[in-house]
């Protein structure tokens, strides 16, 4: 008899959907990073659901303020990978029967002010006895139908692959909280703030998305290595990556603790980065579109017509796994 | 310190709303049945979640596709409690490790039928590893803002009181499984089936809101006097019932155990009629729009300006309490 771990979340989904009539003229395909729907006029309205179940995935030391801000972030930040301003907010949530009244009270205070963060409203949700604290948040905004940044909105061979962010804070954090490496005294907070207080490049996707070239784009909170398979599942090209996006910061942690610098940047997760391409003409308007909003694109590569994904520059040339994080994966 | 089972779900739920910024100009208010949003030209988006947990919310004997289905029915539900049409549907699950892959699929196959019944898609989702087998779904639909049928929708005294179906199987059906009570042989399945695939007049709520003479609307998830409960917590009145809307099956199952019909058909719940009020000069208008999809009012009694629930008629005069499902209560 199978079971969900037998096949991993992806085998599972695969199965689910294999059941489900395909809704007619969907803006967005399944397995993109939200789902929309058409309301006239060539505007969408753009949605996305994600839960936090606490056992699985919160990690030690995040409080329930910091968690059901967490939830918003994660659902907005799937928003603003389509290049859609999140404007509503809802949560179901189940608590178990002897949950302090007072950390339900923080999970509110976290709805709220990550909704109020980033411009939203809580405008609804419902509560339900469980036997965890589970956290099923749902992120709501419109856009334009033509300015949706779907996985494959029109990738090319030679188009170049960025990110708004570097990676491996979180990577870092997670070998401190997970498996007892340490944390260097002074950049302890920002390490761990990366887990806590996880940031969405939503100004980011928005103005990307403005910009009118993205061939491409997703969130990165399942690491950056299982992002570009993502990628790679919709637009069926390859990505070779010549420069590494390690935070400084993640940088230093990798050495001390003797770790290599390639994993620690690939393969971690819970990383809101956004990873777009966009054909090389177009740099000065995507430099421009993020200038706007007080950031600016860090190229790491190329889409390839070859499906493999390498990283190759002077130091290494690395086949890059397929691995990161999966619910029901061992 | 105290727990959230201390105050129960509504005391939870009144201690989060306080720590949240109300949108402008809601079209439902918190506390409504759903939750809206203006979406332009008088046009609003209503959408609805609500959360199944395996262990406290589904009873034995059902299987995991009518727990799917039952997903669709109690959220759609709340839309056509409203007036809305339900048109997608989206879901977030949780699973255990070791759940079996065929019954999620069975899952799927239960979100799929359940939409297709209403006429809706799903239309995205996510999956989760979970301690026990978690279905929060979510519902939307549009509809124009002047024909919402809030739970305060104008509400006089003097109204009629009505309900789109009878009470009574799903309590009795519950006496069986929970409390042992042995059903009738001949009306054992439709008891039963009550509760595995629960009905939602979502037609009759679509027709009655375009009749435009509705007062209020709610529907009895919680159970009739739960329900008038919620009712007069947002209009403010109260409610004096003449007639009790107990469905003959559960009649003759309340004859034969010897249980108070007005306790089987006051005190259930998980069952979906709709409950709602008109002026007695509209009638007419009332019975024309239930017609038209194959169904008619059963009026049960009247809006009072003095704010007690009674029911009061020629067989007994006895006050209606304020009992019924909630989570988180003992």
């Amino acid at each position: 008899l199978t079971k969900v771990s037998d096949v991993g979340e992806r085998g599972l989904i695969e199965r689910m959907l294999d059941k489900l009539t395909r809704m007619p003229d969907m803006p967005l395909p399944y397995w993109d990073d939200a789902s929309a729907i058409e309301i006239g006029e060539e505007r969408v309205l753009v949605v996305n659901t994600d839960m936090l179940v606490w056992e699985t995935d919160i990690p030690t030391g995040m409080t329930p303020y910091q968690a059901a801000r967490k939830s918003v972030v994660m659902n907005v930040s799937d928003l603003g990978a389509k290049g859609v301003k999140p404007r509503f907010f809802m949560s179901n949530i189940g608590l178990p029967r002897d949950y302090l009244l007072s950390d339900a009270e923080e999970i509110a205070r976290g709805f709220e002010e990550g909704a109020r963060e980033f411009n939203s409203y809580v405008f609804g949700g419902d509560t339900n006895e469980a036997c965890d604290v589970i956290i099923s948040g749902f992120a709501l905004g419109f856009a334009r139908r033509d300015r949706l940044m779907k996985r494959d909105n029109g990738t090319q061979p030679g188009d170049y692959v960025a990110t708004t962010g570097r990676f491996g804070l979180t990577s870092a954090g997670f070998r401190h909280l997970l498996e007892g490496y340490s944390l260097p005294e002074e950049s302890s907070k920002t390490i761990l703030d990366s887990i806590y207080l996880p940031k969405a490049y939503v100004d980011e996707g928005v103005a990307l998305s403005e910009a009118g070239v993205i061939t491409s784009c997703i969130d990165s909170s399942d690491g950056l290595a299982a992002s570009l398979y993502d990628l790679r599942h919709s637009t069926g090209y390859g990505y070779r990556l010549n420069y590494l996006p390690l935070d400084p910061i993640a940088e230093k942690f990798a050495e001390t603790n003797d770790l290599d610098p390639i994993s620690v940047t690939f393969y971690g997760g819970e990383e809101y980065n956004l990873i777009f391409t966009f054909a090389p003409r177009h740099v000065e308007k995507v430099v421009n579109a993020l200038g706007s909003v007080g950031s600016k694109p860090i190229i790491i590569g190329e889409v390839t017509k070859i499906k493999d994904i390498v990283y190759d520059n002077d130091d290494a040339k690395v086949p890059i796994l397929q691995k990161g994080w999966e619910h029901f994966k061992a």
